[in-house]
C-alpha cells in the first residue's frame, strides 16, 4: 500500500458512514458498511499526502483546486464528525473541515489589518448583491418560520436587533463594524435614532453613504471610514453584528473598553457574534488564504472581560440554526447566480466560496458552531423591562422596573 | 480621637450620603453633607472594634446582637456602595455587607454537608409558611407586572420554568435540590411528566411527599432523600432551581457530570441560580454563621465547565429585580408575622434575618448580584424551537427547526 492510501486507511477506516474514495489511478476503496452516499476522488496522490502537513488545509486546497472532488451531499459529508460522537482521532479529517467554516470568516483586526478587510469585503459589491438579501446583511438572520424568505427574514433581524437594544426615538447609537449599513439606515428610519457608524472596508462605506441618503437620513447616520478602537464620544446604545469574529481573542479586552467608553452608564448594549460551543483554536486554512488571527470564541471567553469591567449581561440567545437556513439561503442563491458569478471570477474562486457556504452551514448544524446575541447594560439599569415579551409583541405598552438608583 | 471613632472615621470620610454615627457614650458624628437619612448607634466601643477582624463579619455579629442599631431604611444605607462608585477602599465597609448577603444562602454541599443544609431548611416548615407564598418557593419569583402578588408570580415562575424547560406529557424530568417539592408536584400536574427529586433537607422531603399526595401526582413524583451526586438513570429533562449556590465552586465540574449522566443526549435543562456580575469571593460572615465553602459566582464560572462537557447554552436570563422584588416582598410578610414568630425565635434570629431579607435585596438592586436561568441542551438538539415567542404566548404550535442529526 502507498504512502497515500495508507492515509486514506488510517483516515476512514471504522467509518459508519458508507464512504467511496476513488484514487487518481482509477481505483477504489470503500469504507463503513452500506451503499455510499458519498464519492470523493483525488486526483493526485499530492492531493492525498497534502492532508499530512494539515488536514484542513490540505483538503480545503485540494478542492479548491479541483485535486479533490466530491460527489454527494456537501454538508452531509461534512457532518460526519457529530455522526463518529468525539473523541476519535482518526476522525480529525471531517472533524477539522468543519472547523474552519467556522473560523473562515474571523480575521484579525490587529492595526494595520485594512488590507485583510478589504480582501474580504471589497471583492465587489456586486458579487455580494447577486447572492445576500436586499439589505445586504452578511450576518446571521432572523427566521420566525423555516418557510419565510431571506429577504423577509432579514428585515425581522433588524428589527429584532433594534428591540433587543431597546431603541427610542432621539437616542444616539454608536455601531462598531456596519457592513453596508442596511441596519444603521433601517434604526434611523424606523425608529428615529441618530447612528454613528464605524467600518474599515472603504466600499462599504461608500455604499452605505448612498443607501442613507436614498433612505433620506443621511442627517442622522454618519458613516465613518474609521477603526472602532478610535470610537470617541458618548452614546444611549450600542451595537455590533458579526465584528467580534474580526477582533481577534487577544484583543477583546479593548473591544470591551470601547465599549465602557462609549456607552453611557446604565446604557444598554448588543452584541451578535459567531461563537462556539467549546473553545477551539483557529484553522491553518482560514490563516493562509483568509485573515490570521480571528477567532470565534465560547461564550465564556466573552464574558470574561465583561465581568472584569462590569458590563451586566441581561439576555443571551444563541440562533445557531438561524445561521444554518441563512447559509443555506445564501448557497442556493450562489449557484442560482453561478453563470453571472462566473463571468467575473475563476473556478478556484467559485470552488472556495461554495465549499465556505457548505461548510460553514454544516458547521451550525452539527459542528459546534454557535451564533450568540447578548444583550447587556453598562453597569446597573433599575429600569429595565421586566419581561422580554416586549420582543415578540406589538404592544406599545411594557411593563418596567423602577428601583431607585 | 479612640481607635473605635478612627475606625469609622476612616470608613466614612468623603461619604456622599449623610449619616448619623452615635457612639456608647452618646457622642455623635456626621458624615456627607446635608440633612442625614441614617442613624448607626454602636453601643460600645468593642461593637467597631469587631470591624477590624472583618468588616462586615463584625457587623452582621453586632447588628444580629443589637450592639449594632440602624434607624432609617436599612436598604438605602446600604445601597451606599453603588452611590460611590466602585474602587474606593474606604467604603469596604458598605460594600462588605451587601456581599455577605449574596452568598448567605450558599452552602458547601461537601460530603458531610447534611448538617449545614438541615441548619437552614429545618429551621421549621411553619416559620417558611408565614411568609413564604402558598407554594413555599424559596427563590426568586417572577413578576409579568411589579404589581402582581406574591402567590400569582411564584405560580408564574413554576410554569416559566416548565416553558423553559419544555416539558411536555410522558417525559421523565430530574429536579436537583427541590425544596419543598412545589415545582416538581406543579409540573407533574400540569405538564404530566414523571420526576425524580433529590434533596437532603428531611424535613423538606417529608413536607414535599404528603404535597404530591394531596395533589394526587404521588405516583409520578418521586422525592429522593438522597445527594444529586448519587443521581442514576436516564432523563428527557433536567431541573436545578436555587441548588447551585450550595454546590460550591470546587464542585461545578462533579454538578455538570452529573448532567450529563442523567440527561439524554439532546435533552434539555434549566437551571436557575443567584450569580454575580462580576467574580468575588464569598463572605467571612457566611462562612462563620451559615455555611462554608458556598459561592454565588459569575456567569462565565458556570460556562466553562458547561462548554468542556459540550452542554449547549441555549438561552440566558438575569432576572435580578425579580430577586429584589421577591425578597420585598418576604421582608414585608415577615414584619407582618412578627407577633407569631417572635413566640418560637428570639430578638437575635429575628434580626439576622431581617438583616438578611434587607440586604440581599439591597445587593440584587444595587449590589451586583444577579439571578441568571440558564436553558442548555445536553450535545445538540436540531428540533428546537425558532424563537422564544412561545414563551410568552398561549398559541398551541411553535415553529421547530428540523435539520438532520
Amino acid at each position: 500500500m502507498d504512502i497515500s492510501r495508507y492515509i486514506i486507511n488510517s483516515l476512514l477506516t471504522g467509518s459508519p458512514m458508507p464512504i467511496e474514495i476513488v484514487y487518481w489511478d482509477g481505483t477504489v476503496s470503500q469504507y463503513g458498511n452500506g451503499c455510499p452516499q458519498h464519492r470523493v476522488t483525488f486526483k493526485s496522490a499530492a492531493a492525498v499526502r497534502r492532508l499530512l502537513t494539515g488536514i484542513s488545509l490540505g483538503f480545503g486546497e485540494g478542492y479548491m483546486n479541483g485535486e479533490i472532488e466530491v460527489e454527494g451531499d456537501l454538508q452531509q459529508l461534512l457532518s460526519l464528525p457529530s455522526q463518529f460522537g468525539s473523541g476519535n482521532g482518526r476522525l480529525s479529517f471531517f472533524t477539522a473541515l468543519s472547523e474552519w467554516a467556522a473560523s473562515f470568516r474571523n480575521r484579525n483586526a490587529l492595526s494595520g489589518s485594512r488590507k485583510n478587510v478589504s480582501h474580504h469585503y471589497d471583492i465587489s459589491n456586486d458579487f455580494y448583491r447577486l447572492w445576500l438579501d436586499h439589505n445586504l446583511q452578511y450576518t446571521c438572520s432572523y427566521f420566525t418560520d423555516p418557510s419565510v424568505d431571506l429577504n423577509s427574514s432579514q428585515l425581522k433581524k433588524m428589527d429584532y436587533i433594534c428591540k433587543k437594544a431597546d431603541l427610542k426615538e432621539g437616542q444616539t447609537v454608536i455601531e462598531t463594524g456596519c457592513g453596508w449599513g442596511g441596519l444603521a439606515v433601517y434604526a434611523a428610519k424606523r425608529y428615529g435614532v441618530h447612528v454613528t457608524a464605524y467600518n474599515i472596508s472603504g466600499e462599504q462605506i461608500s455604499y452605505a453613504r448612498r443607501l442613507a441618503d436614498e433612505a433620506e437620513v443621511g442627517d442622522r447616520v454618519c458613516f465613518l471610514d474609521a477603526d472602532y478602537r478610535n470610537a470617541e464620544g458618548s452614546y444611549d446604545r450600542f451595537i455590533s453584528i458579526g465584528m467580534l469574529e474580526h477582533v481577534g481573542k487577544e484583543n477583546y479586552r479593548t473591544f470591551v473598553d470601547v465599549i465602557k467608553r462609549t456607552l453611557k452608564k446604565g446604557g444598554r448594549g448588543v452584541i451578535h457574534f459567531i461563537g462556539k460551543v467549546t473553545p477551539k483554536k483557529g484553522d491553518a486554512w482560514v490563516a493562509k488564504y483568509i485573515f490570521p488571527g480571528g477567532y470565534s470564541p465560547a461564550l465564556s471567553e466573552v464574558l470574561i472581560p465583561f465581568e472584569k469591567t462590569g458590563l451586566n449581561v441581561r439576555d443571551v440567545e444563541n440562533l445557531r440554526l438561524h445561521y444554518a437556513q441563512t447559509l443555506d439561503h445564501w448557497a442556493r442563491q450562489f449557484e442560482n447566480e453561478i453563470d453571472t458569478i462566473r463571468e467575473t471570477f475563476d473556478e478556484r474562486f467559485i470552488r472556495m466560496w461554495r465549499f465556505y457556504l457548505n461548510c460553514s452551514s454544516a458547521g451550525f448544524k452539527w459542528g459546534g458552531l454557535a451564533l450568540y446575541q447578548i444583550i447587556f447594560t453598562n453597569g446597573l439599569d433599575n429600569t429595565e423591562e421586566l419581561t422580554r415579551e416586549y420582543l415578540y409583541s406589538n404592544k406599545p405598552d411594557r411593563a418596567q422596573w423602577n428601583f431607585l438608583m
